[in-house]
């Protein structure tokens, strides 16, 4: 078993601002590689105000899954809100491995940030 | 409970010089999934002078809490110094999750970095 | 024994487009501090097809290879595919230490990321 | 005791080419939260050449030190040398931590990077 079921990013941000030919963006991404199938829940948890805990997605079995956060929606519909500051938890039925990454082109040219996600417990 | 209750920051820097729409600066990002506010102190170490300590905010229960370095300020009033190299270490009352990132608008355009802290236990 | 024999990266993507001198591309950065050289084995996974299992390589006893992934051919002489997201387990035959980077010049100036790698024990 | 004593860095390069005013460099970034100073001693390891062994230097007690690699020189006064890859160990005296940055100026606008040190046992 290669991974984790629940990891941690404390710094999410989608800006609301693009310029060229790439949209400003977030992913999670994932891999699994293990023989099933993973569901993924994400919370999504803000500064002044209560968690969104509905956004689930799935990873297929040795597959990657690199989850664009400006397209995803909860089970109402809602995405995910622009121009704040947020930070995810993220509850897999599998054990997967996870890597969060942001691409900013709000300014000329185009800045990129990675890191891998904490792995709780 | 989900994260530590010490992290540390070794690649700190508040770049003084801005370009463009957004202001150089750095977050230190907490993500607190506990029920209980977590009370946070700062400590910044320097290359050549004391430590500045008295750094105090929260992070309320099932929220995040995106610092802003160019902003807080101690118990003293003072702000952390700009231009200079520092270091920080975080201390909560209750386990959290940190993230720290940089963005730079000193030339033209923007860059971005990002890093999960280090977890003292 | 320094390092770990299994290595995984959720976030890869090679971008096609390039300005500048420098090429877009990523490389997977291994340190081997051991006496024996690594056999190393990569395998490529999508989110939409099979695994790409057999990119070989080496990193000499007390060497450094960053290994770049626009110039590694498979043993049927098949590139990583470009503009497509995909994710990397590494495998050694003895323990090392691997980091990610990418660096991208699709718009103008350059980009880079970087993070240490997960590594499955 | 907060740290480990010896890291490990896999993604080294000292950019040769600078625009603007800033120099493209890499910084390895120690913090010491401990009561005596940190007597460390850096290794680089190549692709394809023995490894450089005499970099040291030091942190002081309650400092961080933010070790500029295109500085440092050798106990035979030999710099990093500049263009080529390299991967980095760093043994210390005392439990440290370790974030490893790079600048880069080569093209328009600038690019950082960086990521925790690997820590080793």
């Amino acid at each position: 078993m290669i991974g984790k079921k629940k990891w941690i990013i404390p710094d999410g941000f989608l800006q609301p601002i693009s310029t060229g030919d790439q949209i400003s963006h977030e992913a999670v991404c994932v891999l699994n590689v293990e023989e099933e199938e993973a569901e993924i829940k994400m919370t999504f948890y803000f500064e002044d105000r209560e968690p969104m805990t509905e956004f689930v997605t799935t990873c297929g079995a040795k597959r990657t899954h690199h989850i664009r956060l400006d397209k995803i929606k909860d089970a109402n519909g809602d995405e995910v809100p622009r121009g704040v500051p947020y930070a995810i938890e993220v509850d897999s039925s599998v054990p997967i491995v996870i890597q969060h990454s942001r691409l900013d082109t709000s300014q000329e040219a185009l800045a990129l940030f990675t890191t891998m996600a904490y792995s709780a417990e």
